[in-house]
């Protein structure tokens, strides 16, 4: 082989792995992002290799080359879900003044998730939590861990607002996000189950009227 | 044969029809049991007709023999928890007058059978309802119906409150209905899977509170 040639296959070779490895990648997060709306719909449970397969017309030795096990994909699906709620709810919340602004953000972003159907079955994490809970085991945990951040960012926010002098001190911020969050569940159940078309909006209005009793005069305004 | 003979025959047909029937009706009952409680931990579609034949030393073929398909036993494991929640909910609070301390009841009686894990995996209908939320058919359905009677017998139960002149006339009991529901599921919720031990008075104390900032002079004392 001459040099130029040589040289020219190493120049491929560097070029060729990376692009075969993302595609790898897209590949993957392709079929996690089937995966999560599969799940959100039919629970994690239901996700098996292979009816993922199936839908994604891939064969199930191609979808075990990604993911060893069951396990192993209902765990990058969590984590898939995982991203797709802090681009959509924590970001852009944390983007607003801390204080009363962030912690309605949190709110706020959270509910447009579930009713724009960012997750086709609703939310995939209220799915998940009742799913799993009466469960053992490492995918359990993690949806456990997630929950848990879950609810101390709400948390956090709360105990923010107090410190920008946004709401009372005395109040406790556990159990407001515990509120918070029970209200929230209770509209995505209500309207996913039950087709309460209302459900969202009277979310809102409670969790507004929630904020604005524990409001300081100096909080920022609500929205009506 | 003799006519004394013929006649005792037809007592022995007439006892052993009864009796074979009366057994398998307790064999049922006790299938769906051990179903309830299966699927309150492991889900609905977790209930698989081998696997509780597994757990009951009985043969599939056994088990067909109750139940035709994996939806008849799904419904008919649906039933046996309505059954269950009745007796120990339903009924024991319509048992006190009507007004604040049946809502209260209500509420009361719900917050225990969670906590006492009457159902093995928690509460049945939140898991049934989380699970079968994104799907279609005649479980979802079941589910859902339930779930209107179970949301409209609170919402009632608050309706007769202001009949009683025991709240506000003012509320929206439906409103009302909708925070209280969320609040003990989200109570649960926090039990469950982030093993929140303080979840479930946290939830009385806000349920309490609500129901005094809706209260009239004129309504029973709630509990402290």
């Amino acid at each position: 082989m001459s040099v130029a040639l040589r040289s020219r296959s190493r120049k491929l070779a560097k070029k060729t792995v990376p692009r075969r490895q993302a595609r790898g990648i897209r590949t993957r997060e392709a079929i996690l992002a089937r995966a999560v709306d599969i799940a959100s719909v039919q629970g994690l449970e239901g996700l098996t290799v292979g009816s993922l397969a199936n839908q994604l017309q891939m064969s199930k030795s191609g979808l075990f080359a990604h993911f060893g096990s069951k396990e192993d994909l209902q765990l990058a699906t969590v984590e898939t879900a995982r991203r797709i709620f802090i681009e959509n709810v924590t970001l852009p919340a944390i983007a607003a003044r801390k204080g009363m602004p962030r912690l309605w953000g949190l709110v706020e972003y959270w509910l447009t998730l579930i009713e724009r159907r960012v997750f086709r079955g609703g939310c995939f994490f209220s799915a998940a939590s009742f799913e799993f809970d009466g469960r053992r085991g490492v995918v359990r945990d993690r949806i456990a861990a997630i929950m848990h951040e879950w609810i101390g960012a709400i948390s956090r926010a709360v105990y923010e607002a107090q410190k920008a002098g946004h709401i009372d001190s005395k109040v406790d911020p556990t159990r407001t996000a515990f509120e918070i969050h029970a209200i929230a569940m209770g509209a995505h159940w209500a309207h996913q189950l039950l087709d309460d078309k209302q459900a969202y909006s009277r979310a809102r209005t409670i969790v507004l009227e929630k904020l604005r009793s524990i409001a300081t005069p100096e909080s920022p305004r609500l929205p009506i």
